[in-house]
């Protein structure tokens, strides 16, 4: 997510990176995760990526490719929502296992993620699986369980779009606390 | 927002929009309100739309120039979150007043909003005010408040960016239940 990059953050990574012949040498967390993110490239971390699609686009394309990752197991990329320019250029331009996607129990965002699934199928990449975020959140008082934003219809999502259910995550206070210190390995 | 359209839904307009030589008429809820939407406009409403920025960028023009408005007191645009090319093109092509900017109580979330506070201060876009969305909640079970995104620091975010502090909002399970339902006037 290039305009809203949150990921050095919450891996408490704040090293601006540079640039060596061998391409930029990614951040590296407490426990070996390699990270690049707009953030760490950024000269002033408060300052807007005020860059329209055509930038955004070279910008993906040069993270993944101009950037030492050495050997690894897996690489994630952190998309922003919608269906515009840097989820079609993922989609695109970059030689994708599949996605994973991510929604909440609202009908309002399955309708809006039922969009991203269609355009991942209409480009042929396939869909590892689904996870519904902030499926509900336990009561820190009385330990009650509710659905703030109603009943979760993953599972149900899920068979509908044909894709693996992988799990519920609940809101939790403790994730919000620890990815603003920077400590989300926690 | 054009890729994530969300406003049709939830003041339950179904009916798809057409146009006529004044210009497209928008829909109409039940107490008066005028809404133009990519939603109303589409023959497919689970449809992407897998469109790049410039497409996107005509795209709001159009919207806000060849709908048939009559007159209005107030034109509220909802935009996605970020930095690039929906904000640019509202922010560089329409006659605005001012944003509304919207946060929630992360840390992370006050990073990300910044970079938006800068982008329409360095266009010259007036901030006419603050809100915190998912600022608490109350636990239908035992009545208690919990902070579930950390302790509210709207005020203080309104104060460092010079703009007054409109209020915040609770998560509340009957808006997120009212505005599956096409309800959120009630």
């Amino acid at each position: 997510d290039i305009t809203g990059p949150s990921q050095a953050k919450i891996f408490g990574l704040t090293e601006r990176l540079v640039g060596t012949p061998q391409g930029v040498s990614p951040g590296e967390t407490r426990t070996g995760i390699k990270i690049i993110s707009m953030q760490l490239l950024l000269d002033d971390p408060k300052k807007p990526t005020i860059w329209r699609g055509p930038i955004i686009n070279n910008l993906i394309r040069q993270l993944y490719l101009d950037t030492n990752w050495g050997d690894l197991h897996y690489l994630l990329i952190d998309l922003p929502p919608g269906t515009s320019d840097a989820p079609l250029t993922v989609f695109q331009s970059l030689p994708l296992t599949g996605v994973v996607v991510v929604t909440t129990p609202q009908d309002l965002a399955k309708l809006i993620v039922t969009k991203s699934v269609n355009m991942a199928k209409s480009l042929n990449v396939q869909i590892l699986g689904l996870i519904e975020n902030m499926a509900y959140i336990v009561c820190d008082h009385c330990g009650e369980k509710m659905e703030i934003f109603g009943r979760p219809k993953g599972e149900q999502m899920a068979n509908e779009i044909d894709a693996p259910y992988i799990g519920a995550v609940p809101i939790d206070p403790k994730i919000a606390e620890l990815s603003d210190n920077g400590m989300i390995e926690d």
